[in-house]
């Protein structure tokens, strides 16, 4: 199994993750976003949507979108609940991760720290911050009253959560507004098995 | 169980369709989209992002995103596989639904068919239609090699991808310049249990 990633990319970063939570490793192409190399016919003939993560199974066949390889590595495991309604809750946040977290807070951080703010892209990134602002919010009010995403205890949703919101200050973000927000990335990042996000090029296993 | 739903919504009309293919029926509470409603503090009560779909369970517990409630009333059927690969596939093809499709192909649609085409909206509806076209061009390169997103029988992710491809004209996207997407569409549609989108208002159970 291998997997093409940038190491920077909350998206990728979800998977060193819930393998480093699986005690699981496996082969990593490191892709430098920025590069253009996701848009080769030779990236594309592997992914036709251009993005990564991506994984290649032993047997050549490939499996793209975080969220979707996050669930083919876990399933089994404590981290996907077993029960009907649980288990819709953790798709619920995930969607919710993909749709309304990650199109503000993650291309935020895009324009803001991997691009420098360009003039051009300023206008865009308000409207990101103010998106991202709202999204901070929905979870904060969830984590009021509940100490995860998916309940009393960890699962993949925390782990698609977490990788773009502890680096939301390099998008601009103020977290420490967010206090129930703080408290549950300590808790994520207490937790046996956790892993930091690693520099370019050091998750090489 | 009730859901919230704008019958004009792919996202909603999801639902709508799932629940016909399961032989079973919901409590459908009509949401114009348009009228403000979801933005209101009663609706934010029950839905804290403030979107439609929403199900409400009959003990009160509430469940948002559309493919998270598809997941969660098909559960045991045919429509979601076992085989945890094509589990992950069906789900690949969810995300890119929600990540790529929906948000330039639903956005467009709304933006020429819901809005009538504002002068103030038309730059970011060239930006959805461009957006679009390569999500189509995604499905097209799929389509051609494979009769469904799971492989060889429909799944989930033919529901979540029908719902705003067969209206897709409505956006502004010639679907004849993609004759596998075309023929999908028909073959989706001609699956016992298939039901059409329905007229606002028409599917009262």
């Amino acid at each position: 199994m291998r997997i093409y990633g940038d190491s920077r990319s909350g998206n990728c970063y979800k998977l060193q993750l819930v393998l480093s939570h699986l005690g699981r490793t496996a082969e990593w192409t490191e892709v430098d976003v920025l590069s253009g190399y996701t848009r080769t016919p030779e990236f594309l003939q592997l992914n036709p949507t251009g993005q990564i993560p991506l994984l290649v199974a032993d047997d050549g066949r490939t499996l793209s979108q975080s969220n979707a390889i996050l669930y083919y590595l876990a399933q089994g495991s404590a981290l996907i609940p077993v029960d009907p309604w649980a288990h819709a809750k953790m798709l619920e946040w995930q969607y919710f991760e993909q749709y309304t977290h990650e199109p503000t807070i993650a291309v935020a951080r895009f324009i803001q720290s991997f691009l420098g703010m360009p003039e051009e892209r300023r206008a865009e990134y308000e409207v990101k911050r103010k998106g991202g602002e709202r999204a901070l919010g929905v979870m904060e009010q969830h984590l009021a009253q509940a100490p995860y995403f998916g309940g009393s205890q960890m699962t993949l949703a925390d782990i698609s959560l977490y990788a773009y919101t502890h680096v939301a200050d390099e998008g601009g973000f103020d977290l420490s507004r967010y206090s129930a927000v703080c408290r549950w990335l300590e808790r994520v990042a207490a937790e046996p098995g956790h892993l930091p996000m690693q520099s370019p090029g050091a998750y090489l296993p």
